[in-house]
């Protein structure tokens, strides 16, 4: 997951509006059905198994690289074996990031190495490597208001530390923009603190941006033990000095694909409900949870639904997004290439904040739709599953399509533990709970199944839709 | 640490046996001033502090490295800023081993990288690396009984998996053994499972040996999580090639120092109460657990006693060793220079398992003096410690010392958490609580001043002491 992130509260009321004029609704069948997919998905371990076979075959596949093309073969094949109707692939191109080597050294007062990485898109250091002196801001916000003379010929540090998942939005900004705001005041490199809840000596990456018209300097994140040794050796009121190398580098670019698997609907069958994951990951860990999980998560769900030997009355389609991490570039690809026909979509929702348990759900369907949301939660709500509003976020990829006026839902994931492995090398598959991700395979299963049975559309493309009042995620 | 750990059990039953005949004991006044000593120890974070200074300002300290002289050169003005009497340093001489690059990576089937670490005092691999098939051996025991042809012109994989503390000993036979057993087959190389009882993604260096007359291959260890997808990625049946480059080295000596900060005693000035722990670290974290939290600790206990005042009748001496975790240096360099004067050790007691708590109190002294322990057991017992045995082991570096015939505490550490950070990058500052180290410099002060105070001797020297019947731990 790149940038958006839902905030998951403990206890979030119900706001399911039924309106008040007869509406049709969820066949009985239809609902008999979704509760027995939701209580079969939870055996079987498939979307366990799946993510299995990812981490292990593929590994690391960060966008670009050769383990990239390796993840799209492996993807196309998996779904043939699951037994989707149709399996196809859809290009995304986008410029190459390489991380190269990459170290850091305190080399004054006190000499002792870091642990550091490269963020996504910095440029390298030269091979000699950059020092400075260190100077702290807590915040982005610091940072910015400091005078330049503060920064000039040194190395930022932006020592925001974060403490829950709900403060990802903010933390990353210093991340995603630091670089250049430390460049305006002519610092020679940025280093932040690394954007995650552990104490591991991991550092996080993630993608950073540089600002038209500003130098491009380096960028890097150290793990959170090691901006507490920063910190501690600052508080001594001497220079630290920091000896920074990064082999980072952009050049050319590269074409990956989306793929997609499809169970065909029988009467409205260019119709369809929309999940799926992001395929590509961070080359540090094996993209276990970030979004190995994600993957696993929807190709489990439509194969448990073709199992039961079911027809939906709309098609599934899972898609697999090409290059997430490095800009939402395969979700954009989607949108684009599908943008006349984007109505079609009935619904969209992405699993893209870990391995679950599925937490809240929440709609953003016109009104006259409701009524089936409220059915549809009443299925999900056995697994301990809370309402949430119509407002839902469909997750990073898919963002831009209810920006285009896609009706969305949000199968809001416990992501508790989730930053504590994102982005580093400690995203691996020992870290996958059975139990956990089976619920989200459930959930997705039976949401997609009467996603695909409503009676009504949801909305997308239509006025009803556009009229809703949003909220700023 | 290095080899030897205590077990701690949940529950030891207290084995005090007390002579029949009357014995001279601690006086109360000796004993209030014990246990003021505790209670005043708890308090004011002195351990914490000093293990915070030694984490920051030196961080990692590898016998032989440029940081082993920074870190002799700050225990000697950290023994005298804390106001001990006597400061000086005795010379340690060893082979120096550095570690160099490494990485390792599946080539095939499934190519991803691992996360690797040389075993110290291994070599290296040529440049270009070593490439091989792997055998997996659930144990050392495996590898040993398997036919040669098993493993020639392989890469022998020890998969022996750690599951508690007391697994240790067993565990890590395979990472002191493994490679001259392998090589002994033909093997190319050794990768052993970490040692270790954590599921993150960092390997765990620790020494291992040659056998004479067997050829040396490269041996090195790789991550829990990694040894979880090799053995996953064997599970498909096809072979699972490794390629492993290390540029570990051994060349010449260096000498170091066991660092010696004396509180002078005032009736025995010659006899002492020996604590410490060693000052080297692995390289790879700052070695805050291992065994900056040992340095620390009895530091602090020594400064405890001086800052209160007090004067012991016999002498306090701390011991920082030199160069423990490449085969146990510094103590034997202690031992040796001191051969002639060891029943002048009134009692050994080393602190190298980690922050603590002291769960566990036992000893190794002549039965005359049994009453006495009894009393410092009494003074100890309300920090939740528990009565061990009279067949204290003193610690990896002092083990040398009781086999001479010194008598030896244990004060047992909490060591739950201690192997999901032993010889690991992770092994840093943040780790420390200092609820947990407080009480073990609290033990530690209570106890160095109970033992120089004693009427009796513990026995170092004598036939009494030498007629214990041990037990091997």
């Amino acid at each position: 997951m790149l940038f958006t992130k839902y905030v998951i509260t403990a206890a979030v009321a119900a706001v399911f509006a039924v309106p008040a004029f007869a509406a049709e609704t969820l066949s009985a069948k239809d609902l008999q059905t979704a509760s027995a997919l939701r209580d079969a998905a939870q055996t079987g371990n498939l979307s366990y198994r799946i993510l299995e076979s990812l981490t292990t075959e593929i590994g690391p596949r960060m966008a670009g690289s050769k383990n990239d093309a390796r993840a799209v073969a492996w993807a196309e094949a998996k779904f043939r074996e699951l037994g989707f109707d149709k399996v196809w692939k859809e290009p995304v191109t986008f410029p190459v990031w390489t991380r190269g080597v990459e170290s850091a050294e305190i080399v004054a007062p006190f000499p002792q190495p870091l642990l550091v990485t490269a963020l996504g898109f910095s440029v390298g250091t030269p091979a000699e490597g950059i020092t400075g002196d260190i100077v702290r801001f807590a915040t982005l916000k610091d940072l910015i208001e400091a005078p330049d003379d503060a920064v000039r010929g040194k190395i930022a540090f932006i020592d925001h530390k974060m403490q829950k998942a709900s403060d990802y939005g903010s933390v990353q900004a210093g991340r995603s923009q630091g670089a250049s705001e430390a460049a305006r005041k002519g610092a020679v490199a940025l280093v932040i603190r690394s954007v995650g809840t552990d104490s591991h000596r991991f550092p996080h990456t993630g993608m950073m941006r540089y600002k038209e018209g500003i130098p491009k300097i380096p960028a890097a994140a150290i793990s959170n033990p090691d901006a507490d040794l920063v910190v501690r050796m600052l508080e001594r009121g001497k220079p630290v000095s920091l000896k920074l190398r990064l082999g980072a580098e952009n050049e050319g670019t590269y074409t990956s694909y989306n793929v997609i698997g499809e169970i065909t609907g029988t009467e409205k069958k260019d119709e369809y409900v929309l999940i799926g994951g992001h395929l590509d990951s961070w080359d540090l860990g094996t993209g276990a949870i970030d979004d190995g999980a994600g993957v696993a998560i929807t190709m489990a769900a439509g194969e448990f639904i073709k199992r039961q030997g079911l027809r939906p009355k709309r098609s599934i389609r899972v898609v697999l997004y090409a290059n997430e991490e490095q800009g939402l570039i395969g979700g954009k690809a989607y949108h684009d290439a599908h943008v006349k026909d984007l109505h079609k979509i009935q619904a969209a929702a992405e699993a893209d904040s870990g391995q679950g348990p599925v937490v809240r759900f929440s709609s953003y369907v016109q009104p006259a739709a409701l009524p089936v949301v409220k059915q549809m939660f009443d299925v999900l709500a056995p697994l301990g599953v809370q309402a949430g509003d119509n407002d839902a976020h469909p997750g990073p990829d898919m963002g831009i399509l209810k920006s285009a006026g896609t009706a969305s839902f949000g199968l809001g994931l416990n992501n508790e533990d989730y930053f504590d492995l994102h982005h580093t090398p400690d995203d691996t598959f020992d870290k996958i709970v059975p139990a956990r991700i089976n619920q989200t395979a459930a959930a997705y299963a039976a949401f997609a199944w009467m996603a695909a049975q409503s009676p009504v559309s949801f909305g997308s493309g239509t006025d009803a839709l556009k009229a809703l009042k949003t909220v700023s995620k």
